[in-house]
Parts: C-alpha cells; structure tokens; sequence
C-alpha cells in the first residue's frame, strides 16, 4: 500500500512529505495507523546529524498513538481496531533482560532495531521509486501507515485521546517513569530537577504524584517558571541570579528540621549536560542521595566526580524510557491520565499537520513549543 | 591513668611507642582495654602523611577489639567487663541519618571525630610532658587502652577471640557488608572483585555467603589466586595476561545461556585506581549491573565514564564501613563469624607486639601480610 510519509533522506535536510510504499506486516508484526505523533528532541538530533549512529534514509519519529489496522501471522495479542501507542522500547517477556525482572530494556530486537530494521532485517517502506527507506527506533510515526513488531505495541485504553496519548508513548513516561520506576521516590521527599523543558515538567508531575514535600526546579531561564509550577514545582533556582555555586545553595536549601547536612533526596538531571549531571549528584545528600541522569549527552561527553561521592553514600543512576516496561507501565500511564493523576493538556503546545513538520524542528529550536505534535 | 601506645607524633614518621596519659571516660563516654588490633592500610595513608587531612600528634588504630574498664556518666548500653568492637562509625540511633533507614553514616559525632577529638571537642590523651595527643576516627586503638562514646562501641559475644573480632572492627565488615548491606547481592549472581588484598578477600567471601555463582577475582599479583580461591574465588584474572582489554573479557566471561549481551551483576573495586573504578563499572551487565566502590582513592582523583553507561542501566555507588551500622550489624558478622559462616582465621598472617608495629607497616608494603595485627 502507500501511505503519506515525512521522510529524512539526509542528515541535516528538512524532512521530505511525500508518498512512499508500505507493506503489509509479515508474521509477529501489527501495521498501525498513526494518528497523532510528537516530535521529541531525539528525531531532531538524528534529523540534524549530530547522531552519529544516525541512517538514512528514515522515516523518523517514535512518540505515536493510532489505531491497529491489520495483523501479521501468530499475532495474539492485538487485534484491527485496537488502540496502541508504538513503543521504541519492546518488551518481548522472554529475553534474558525482560526475564530479569530488572531492567526495561528488552534485547530481544535491539541489532535489527538498531539498524533501522525490521526483526527479519529487512525495512517495510520504500521510495516509490523502490528504494528501501530504514525504520526508525522500531516505529517511524511519522508515517501515517507503519508497522511495527507485536512486542513493540502496547494495548490502551479506547477513550484516551490520541493527541494526548502520544506524548506518553515518549516524553510522559520517561520522566513520569523516571521517578516512579527508576528512582521510586516516596511521600516526602526533597527532589531537584535541572532543566525545566518537556522531560523536566514529566518528572516534576512525577514527583507531585509520588508525594515529594519539595520539588525544587532549576532552569536559566526564569520563563520556564510558571508552567513548572503549574505542574508542581515548589522552589525555582535560576543558577544565574543566586550568586553562589549551586550545590551549597541546594545543600542548604534541602536541609530539614534536625539535619546537620542538608541535601537532596532525588535529583534528575534532564538537561544533557555533563557538568550539570556532576551537580545534580553532588547537591544530593550524603548517605542517601540519588541521581539519575536522563538526558542524552553530546556524543563523547563524560560523567565525572570524586569517587567520596559515591563512597559516603550517593547513589548515581540513568534512565531509560523511564525505567518503564513499555507493554505492561505504558497502559497504566494512560490510565494515570484519563484518571487525572498526571496532565498532559498544557504541555502539547502546538498542534501541525503532517506538512508542516518542519515547522515543528523551528519550534523547538526557537524554545517556543513543549510539545509540538502532528495530527494525521 | 598511664597506658602504653604508639604515638604518630609527625607525619611520615615511624611510630613512637610510649607511656601516655589517658583521662577516665566523662559523661557518654566508656573506657576499653583494647585486646588486639589490626593494622590498616587506613592507619598507613595518615602515618604517611599522605592524608590531607591527616592531624598529629595522634594516636592511630580503627580496628581492635577489647573489654570494657569504665564507664562515664548516664552509659546504660555497656558495663565494666563487656566485649566490644569500636566503631569508627558510630551508631546514635537518634540522628537524621540514624534515623532516616537509608544509611549507616551516622553524623551525630562527626564534625569532632574529624577532628581527631571527643564529642565534647577534648582530648582524653596526652604525653606525659601534657602535650594534647589527637584521638584517631575516634578509636585510637593502637593504645592499650582508650576512651571511646558509648554510641561508637558494639557490644559482641564473649566467646569471640579477640584476635578475630579486631578484625570485624573494620575490614571484614567493610568487604562482606558491601556485599550484604550496600549491594544485597542474590543467589545465583554473577560477581567481579578488582584486587584481592583483606578487603577484596573478605568482598569474595562475602560473596559466597550471599550465594554468587561466579565470583570472579581479578589482580596483577597471580600470587594471590590460591587464597582467594580459598576464600570462594571461582575465576581468577590477571589483566596483563589476558591480552585484551579487561571490560570485554569479563562481559564475554559472564555471558549467561540464553544472554545475548554479558556483563557482570556486581562489581567491587578494592583497589582505589580510579582507571579500575571505571572498568569495574563497564564490565556489569547492561540494564541491571551494580557496582560498588570501596577503595579509597588518591586525593583529587575522579572518576568517569560516558552518562550512555547509566541511562542503559548500571548503577554506580560506593560503601563505606560495609553499610554497617555498627552496633547493630556488627555483633552479627561476630556471629557469622562464630558460626563458621565466614572465616578470619587464615587472614590474620601476622602478629606482633606493640613494640614491632612499626614493622607491621613495612610487612604492609612488602605486599607480605593480609592482616598484621598487635596483641596487647
Ligand atoms: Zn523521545
Ligand atoms: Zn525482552
Ligand atoms: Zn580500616
Ligand atoms: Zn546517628
């Protein structure tokens, strides 16, 4: 079949609307129409060329919701007219990691997917001209038809709405996830976040339904505060205007009633920065405190601290897709929302279609959209 | 009264051993008659002088055992005729981190004990020309006798020889707890221990109690292979003889059946190479690895490592006094020890009277004893 698609056929260009072939799922596969996808940080880093695992050509985009249109052989647990959110992290249940009971990060279709294939290593797009075009992060949501193996496709309620469920398919439960799965913060705690964009507002709301006491946010730039309070934020650091090193200031900020120290139960850094991620672990309270890293790191870029961090107490940690295991937590997420445990509503600031996808990259460049999403 | 000690009077020079004054125990306070100690490569760092915040004149030791001679005003938890352990790490049961569940820093005593006094902000010994001697991680056990509060005292069995327990006072605790307390190891885990000096010795032993299927130890020194081996080692690696890089090695190395990606389940560094710290990290499995820092490392050292290492999944933390709090936990590992379920025996490959301590250190670097201890 065909199906309207925005293609990157090189690094740096501006994705191509056109029609491109799609085939029908082969067996163990589900072809979904998308309806409503996001455009996270992470299409624009493989968009732009600064991934350097990046392939071309693709068919970006991985933060979907749509609806199962046709089935391939041996699929069970899906059927047509299913509502699903693409998950780019499968979960198979019978690799060693799933079974680990451990880890979110399933292995069992990770060389392929890596690949910007399929799990038999072939791609089900093509140009129309029959060159073959790579999936990308095992969904390609910005394609309005795509297909997608059935461990990569989790089951959701019927009455969320596809333009607010795709946020949860990425942003939404990595940093939801983040502090419920991956650092499981308790009522009560003090927690910081730095950077204040679309994962940092995730993990405030996080922290606002896990119970913490303090959410402390710190961006440079002050605009961000009142949609992070908004979702639960109680203190604001601009590192810029309190004319001291953020880590005392922090140390000092966090110390309770009786407490001789001082300092964050939970940190999260969701900046990407590797001089950030030093501070958010280091402001963390001595015996007890943990950071976990979620933003994505310039290629290269390095971690470091004194290691009497760690040995008097600090725990340091990453997240990935918020710990969560994409067929079994992504449901629940949506139930989260529809119940009013978290909000998704402000934060899907602008609304595209498909032909103005590009727009969509000036968008998030210029800091002027949360989440931009495209409509089918 | 006068007792008999070894007096660290200036950095880097070899010990002095000498009558001192020693005043009875004040209010909290209990006076021991330390039994035996052990020689720490702790105590060597501040004798050296290279510890930055070493202080002198000091009488040094952290890791004895004795009976309790006197107690100071309002001591309800031990009396005249007790065995105990000091502890270096004191346990209040009343501060924000006692009290917090999270961890065994107790800070209640802490900003004194830095400073090589009693929580009153005094010393209880002095030269006999009344010279103020500094108290050492608040124990001083290379005094036959000492004052210690009442909170950094563990009170064991009676039947524990003292020529053994001395050793739970720092190291055995150190290595099994890292184990038991700090990474909760579980049957059937795959483990590496960098270094296989005592601490490494007692994380391998650790190991087995905890029920590791694969206890890997890894040193540059082959001599130490029939010990550990011993003590549980089931694999043994010498870095220089494998003719590849370490990490890879140990990830193929603990490939499970059915596991397409390897990696350890835990990893301890014993060594305080911060090169090794980041090897230890990168060679735990993706998705669930831990490793866990012990070794103290040189002043201004750092660690590193690429932030993609957490967020797929490891988890970097260090340990200090094995996670133990010490009355609680450490009349345990007595215990254990008693019960056969770990052993010191083997360690203890030197014993030397107060006189000889000096040599004790020069056995240390000869790299010839696991644990020289002094019997008063
Ligand atoms: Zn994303
Ligand atoms: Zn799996
Ligand atoms: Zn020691
Ligand atoms: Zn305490």
């Amino acid at each position: 079949m065909k199906t309207r698609a925005a293609v990157a056929f090189q690094a740096g260009k501006p994705l191509e609307i056109t029609e491109v072939n799609l085939e029908g799922p082969k067996a163990g596969e589900v072809m979904i129409e998308i309806k409503a996808t996001g455009l996270c940080h992470t299409d624009e880093f493989t968009r732009s060329g600064d991934d350097p695992e990046g392939i071309f050509p693709a068919i970006l985009g991985h933060e979907g919701a749509g609806v199962v249109v046709e089935v391939g052989e041996g699929v069970t647990t899906v059927k047509p007219g299913d509502h699903v959110i693409p998950l780019y992290t499968p979960e198979c249940r019978e690799c060693a990691s799933c079974l680990s009971g451990k880890t979110n990060l399933c292995t069992a279709i990770r060389s392929t997917q890596g690949q910007g294939l399929m799990p038999d290593g072939t791609s089900r797009f093509s140009t129309l001209d029959g060159e073959m075009i790579h999936h990308y992060m095992g969904c390609s949501t910005f394609s309005n038809y795509t297909v997608l193996p059935e461990i990569a496709v989790a089951k959701i309620r019927e009455d969320a709405p596809f333009d607010m469920a795709c946020y949860i398919g990425c942003g939404v439960t990595t940093g939801v996830g983040a502090v419920v799965n991956t650092a499981k913060v308790e009522i009560g705690a003090t927690a910081v976040v730095f950077g204040l964009g679309g994962i940092g507002l995730n993990v405030i709301q996080g922290l606002r339904l896990a119970g913490a006491d303090m959410i402390i946010g710190v961006d440079l730039n002050n605009d961000k505060k009142p949609m992070a309070e908004k979702f639960g934020m109680t203190h604001f650091i601009n590192p810029s205007e309190i004319g001291e090193d953020i880590v005392p200031y922090i140390v000092n900020l966090t110390k309770r009633r009786g407490d001789l120290i001082g300092g964050a139960d939970y940190s999260f850094d969701a900046t990407g920065n590797t001089t950030v991620m030093r501070q958010a672990l280091e402001c963390t309270h001595r015996g007890w405190g943990m950071s976990v890293i979620i933003g994505v790191a310039a290629a290269g870029a390095e971690i470091s601290t004194r290691p009497f961090q760690l040995v008097t107490g600090r725990v340091w940690k990453g997240t990935a897709f918020g710990g969560a295991r994409g067929r079994t937590d992504v449901p629940k997420i949506v139930d989260w929302y529809m119940e009013g445990k978290i909000e998704i509503d402000p934060m899907i600031t602008h609304r595209l279609k498909l032909d103005e996808i590009n727009h969509g990259f000036d968008l998030m460049h210029e800091g002027k959209s949360i989440r931009a999403i495209v409509e089918y």
